[in-house]
């Protein structure tokens, strides 16, 4: 097929595109984000350019008034291209959004923005649960039969047919944009074409016709969009393969460190179009780059799904989270419909679907119960724990029977966040710690064997159990005085784990007693949920199986060191299995099957909450925790 | 609720909204239409208005700058109303159709649009099959219990739970729009809502949900859209009553007369915009007028239904009808996907759904399908046979075991155009005709006993039958020469009907043999494709039950006077039944009941095509059908 040379100014940028192709398809393949509100159905108007060489053809449209066409301005999603063309997208068309003003990030985030930068994530979920490969969208190539006049079914029809021919599925919808280029598109591609099939709930539609055989460019995003950090995976849906991951710090941080600050911050004039956002800042630059590092043209990506918690996902989709917070505490949505991923800003194909896996409740959200699918928790005879560590964390207990759900604010100091010192678990960040009990020196290793940088999640907990180990930490959090090791700040003491020298860093990379009391606070949430959970239930921690612990601590967490701070019960280790971003890795099995998404809606469906705020005890629970490891010391025999 | 006058520049329209009532509803309900792409979606950006007096409150959004904001910018689907408010509609947000250049129009067409106003057709088609009430847009009021800690299961379910309970509909879809608005209109209406529910291709469609009980307030549209006459009725669906019916002439006439002629038309550039631009006037003059009139909201009107052949419904959808004309003669579609009015354009709630009855080939559309529906032809044992007659003439033969259909092209002689003295079936029509044998005087009878202003189709097939038993006319369609009656003119001779000083006309109204022959032609199409049909199936006409004459012919049709000319076949007049605007009436059997459309769906599939061009015999049986009544005069052994 014929192909065209086509630049898109001002950004410059070139790109290759075959004949009667769209200007809004070029301009995504060369990475030219254009406003596209209606999904290319061509009414909306807000994808207006202007063709300043070459030639491009359209249809004529109300949208553009014989005065634009005039000056060379066609609508990127109606016009095709048709020769070599210089192609400007003005201000008004582009895809841009809000800049965090650097103003409003505080200190020690603006050092992440600087210091973060994204390696790709381990993947530790055992495939307790496989389900079948069903994408939620589907590409499949057909060779229709042309038509004759013993054969003169319309030319939808006849797609219809192929579809249930090839696939055994019956199309229920399929847009105007599409049908009106239908009869072209087969007709010049000599009915050879692949069809974009969408999934959803419980109908296909067709999302696109492409000329000639495209079933392998068929990709899909799957986030788990946290707190804290937004983590993405660019799959490839024609055979489920991960082709990459990448995570990043939720640039809504700067209007609040957990989902309380963020609702009373989208209460403020303007203030849930600056959350929504800031988040869809995250999920493009996760999408972006992972797009442009492996060659994958931005029009083939069909299909987003998103796990994470209810106030992120009402943020994701710019709906009003306030209610989330006022008695009852109730949501406006736990199971959110499809939509299409350009309806919440996402700059993939613009007729891309948007998935939500489905939440509980206003405090445990479809995070939870893609970690429920992927453990497999909904699956087992056997009675297993699920403790997602993050700014909120998440306790599951259940099985085939029963599932039960509580959540706690952490905040968070596990992400290496909110720390003085904390980053995310990326090359450089200091994840293990060991310290000498005699000279209390300090030896630890850094994710891909950087120059320390800072301290992640997994890093901080080694230390605290280091330092209560060797002596340099008293149970209630206080540093003690030990020359060259321990030295006075503004507000108390602190441990130095790397000097400047040693680190790539400005200053020495510390624990402060500041640091030492956020996770002490973060540790007594999580583990005063787990306890009253277990209690509430008449459960012992002897009649659980396997406890499966989340989070984004990157390849590793100590479990040892994880009990002797007191975060998790002193049970038999053997219970424990680390399973990394579990959210993450049921957000990608629903991604790539829509068994999955039957599982997981059956998941939130069966799922009960269990509310902190009202349950007796659990305040006494967090206050006893409130001491390393715990106030009542024969809850932890071994340390 | 508080009341605020809103009135609406440059039109100085003025009317009462409700608080919090959105601009772009205000709008509709003052007749002032806006462009609304994106169906209020908040992302196209195209509905600006500008608030001159009084206070509006918006979410921040995108398309709107600080710089717009400051300028009283608002969008009319995102702002709602806090106060008496003058709002200014600017021309490029207003919705305007591009109007047909009076030069583009031909003399006869110019001159029935001055002449043609909208009267109500009756409904004349026998309630053959009756089908439930389901409509496709259901309004359900709602009373909600309000969440408490027990029961905190989200807005969204819980409205859901509520249409489950209060009516077994599992709701699927539901758009972001009206998501991001739930939680405050529950809140804010104590829980009462009523939920407009749209039925789409087997799933339910949250549409809308409104403040307190507004479940009467639900309309709807059924349209039949012929090549000549566009004919529309609106519904009250909360009950199924006929509000008002209206026809009027498809504004597509100024491009062509038949379908082959508009196809040709949309090749040209900007033809087919032109083309549907005309088709949306024409609809939406029936639209704004019949909600006018009835005191509808047009917020309120939540689904339109078409019926037309084949090529209008691509036009009305703005779909390439190309391949119709080419061989193998296969449309884009027959079976079209619910999209929403406004992607079509028509000015209803914007979200409302637009639903298209299934066709069946290139020449046989949903008009015939919607047609064997109304009249029953698929249900019953009995064979029947239903002759269409419009300006493509359609013929359906069968039963409950079988449906064979066949098309040909008559041209527009018996809507009354393309004929010098044609017009609609409106008031002032001459409908029926006779003539004195001796003294040639001729006495007549118009719709709504109106001073006469032209003839209608059914006073032409009298005025044709009652010349030739005068002896007016001969069997080759020449007019006698007769003193005082007829006279010459540039063309051949003509009769004279009613004079200029009986009538309200500048010249006399007359019948000339140029009309005659136009006559002739329509009706040998028809006849020759009703047996050449009927030979082909190998069936008698006293084989047949009913024979049921379709078409705009307004209240009356002289059967006797029909079968006198040649148009239909010389057998038992108790045959016969007229039914008036069976398409129509099928279409409005639809709107209002699901289960109509499923039967609709059931007759499209199961109905063939018969294709008369590829027929052996037809030609000679049309050519032997150019004469009065019939070359073989055996064939009308009473005439």
């Amino acid at each position: 097929m014929e192909k065209f040379k086509i630049t898109f100014i001002p950004d410059n940028k070139v790109v290759e595109a075959e004949k009667d192709r769209t200007i809004l398809s070029a301009a995504l393949s060369a990475g030219v984000y254009i406003n596209s509100a209606c999904g290319g159905d061509g009414v909306c108007g807000r994808c207006r350019v202007i063709v300043r060489k070459g030639s491009c053809a359209m249809l004529p449209t109300g949208s553009i008034s014989l005065d634009d066409k005039k000056r060379g301005i066609y609508l990127a999603c109606m016009a095709t291209i048709q020769s070599d063309c210089e192609i400007e997208v003005p201000p008004d068309s582009r895809v841009e959004f809000e800049q965090i003003a650097s103003g409003q990030q505080d200190r020690r985030l603006a050092g992440f923005y600087a210091k973060a930068e994204d390696v790709e994530q381990a993947d530790l979920v055992p495939q307790v649960q496989k389900f079948r490969h069903v994408p939620l969208v589907e590409k499949i190539y057909l060779e229709l039969i042309p038509p004759d006049l013993n054969d003169h079914i319309s030319d939808l029809e006849r797609l219809y047919r192929a579809i249930r021919q090839a696939r055994g599925l019956q199309v229920s919808h399929t847009g105007l944009v599409n049908v009106r280029l239908l009869g072209d598109t087969l007709r010049d591609a000599s009915w050879k074409v692949t069809a974009t099939l969408g999934r959803r709930q419980g109908i296909v539609e067709l999302l696109g016709v492409e000329a000639g055989n495209r079933s392998n460019a068929n990709f899909g995003f799957a986030f788990d969009i946290g707190t804290t950090t937004v983590s993405g995976q660019l799959i490839d849906l024609s055979s489920s393969r991960i082709i990459g991951t990448k995570a990043t710090y939720n640039k809504q941080a700067s209007f609040g460190a957990d989902v309380i600050t963020r609702i009373m911050y989208a209460q403020k004039a303007e203030g849930l179009e600056k959350l929504h956002a800031a988040v869809m800042e995250s999920i493009n630059g996760i999408v972006q780059s992972l797009a442009a590092e492996h060659n994958v043209d931005l029009n083939d990506v069909n299909a987003v799904l998103c796990a994470g918690n209810t106030t992120m996902i009402h943020l994701l989709l710019r709906i009003d989270p306030s209610s989330i917070r006022k008695d009852p505490y109730v949501p406006a949505v736990n199971s959110m419909p499809v939509v299409r991923c350009n309806e919440a800003g996402i700059t993939v194909n613009p007729r891309g679907l948007l998935y939500c896996v489905p939440g509980i409740a206003s405090y445990v959200g479809g995070d939870v119960t893609a970690g429920v699918l992927s453990c497999g928790l909904d699956k087992a005879d056997a009675v297993n724990l699920l403790i997602d560590i993050g700014t909120n964390g998440e306790i599951v207990l259940g099985n085939r029977e029963f599932l039960v759900a509580t959540a706690a604010s952490a905040g968070p100091a596990f992400e290496g966040s909110g720390v003085s010192c904390g980053m995310r678990s990326s090359a450089g960040a200091i994840q293990k710690i060991s310290i000498d009990k005699k000279t209390f020196a300090v030896s630890y290793e850094t994710i891909s064997r950087a120059k320390p940088r800072g301290i992640c999640g997994s890093g901080y907990i080694d230390a605290v159990a280091q330092m209560l180990k060797a002596g340099v930490l008293d149970k209630d959090g206080r540093i003690r005085q030990i020359p060259l090791r321990v030295r006075q700040n503004d507000t108390g003491r602190e441990f130095v784990i790397a000097s400047r020298e040693d680190a790539q860093t400005l200053e020495d990379i510390v624990i402060t007693e500041a640091d030492i009391e956020n996770i002490k606070r973060a540790k007594a949430a999580i583990y005063a949920a787990t306890v009253t959970l277990m209690r509430r239930l008449s459960f012992e921690f002897n009649q659980i199986k396997n406890i499966y612990i989340a989070g984004g601590f990157g390849t590793s967490l100590d479990i040892r060191s994880a009990i002797a701070i007191g975060l998790l019960p002193d049970v038999d280790e053997g219970k424990y299995l680390f399973v990394g971003n579990s959210s993450l890795a049921g957000a990608r099995q629903q991604l790539i099957s829509d068994d999955a998404v039957a599982a997981a809606g059956d998941i939130a469906s069966r799922m009960t909450y269990l509310e902190l705020s009202v349950e007796p005890g659990y305040m006494d629970e967090y206050m006893a925790a409130l001491f390393f490891p715990h106030t009542d010391l024969s809850r932890f025999p071994n340390f």
